[in-house]
């Protein structure tokens, strides 16, 4: 049983990490193995796809990383959690909201991400 | 089919409906049949559930309201959403983030609130 700020973290870190073994790694740690994602731009579903579809992303967004902008949200099996992305050395310029169901191991189970410009 | 901002719109009027049919209309209005809502405190299953939740809820929050903070922001069949709760005559004293899927006729199927008081 993983505690869901944990979960969380690993999927900030999994977002940024850019070795594709770590990636999966994080990945695996942070979602179910049957979990998914979708955003208005993307999704993934299995631990793998949910991983090539991060690296995909990243392709878009090199030297762009993400923070968390606060602790976790949570109850019952609902997360929610914002974060923004810096380009390297700059301000954030995205701020996500992002929604979770989780698996009653503590993982993430269907991720829904949403997003808007900052300022 | 209704649209995501119309089935908002009636879903915070539900909120603040005080007379039981017509809040029932509103509810059937928002939500799927099988509707379900889930926040820290309450939950609802079906929409003479969620009704009967929302009219529970109004007897904790006499004379309060809620008011959407911006559009809704939707993507596939999710939809997340702002509000905030005022007591009369007063600012607000609640942000709420609620978070939905939409069932295939536009109405809310399963709605997930969190809150955070203002300030």
């Amino acid at each position: 049983m993983t505690t869901v700020s944990t979960v969380v973290d690993d999927y900030i870190a999994a977002w940024n990490e850019r070795d594709e073994e770590r990636r999966l790694e994080l990945v695996q740690r942070a979602f179910a193995t049957d979990g998914t994602y979708l955003d208005p731009a993307r999704s993934g579903a299995g631990t793998e796809g949910i991983a090539a579809m991060i690296a995909e992303a990243q392709g878009h967004f090199p030297d762009h990383h993400i923070e968390l902008v606060a602790d976790p949200d949570a109850h019952h099996d609902r997360v929610r959690f914002t974060w923004q992305l810096f380009p390297e050395g700059a301000g954030p310029i995205l701020t996500g909201y992002d929604y979770a169901t989780v698996a009653e191991d503590g993982r993430l189970r269907d991720v829904t991400g949403f997003a808007e410009p900052v300022g």
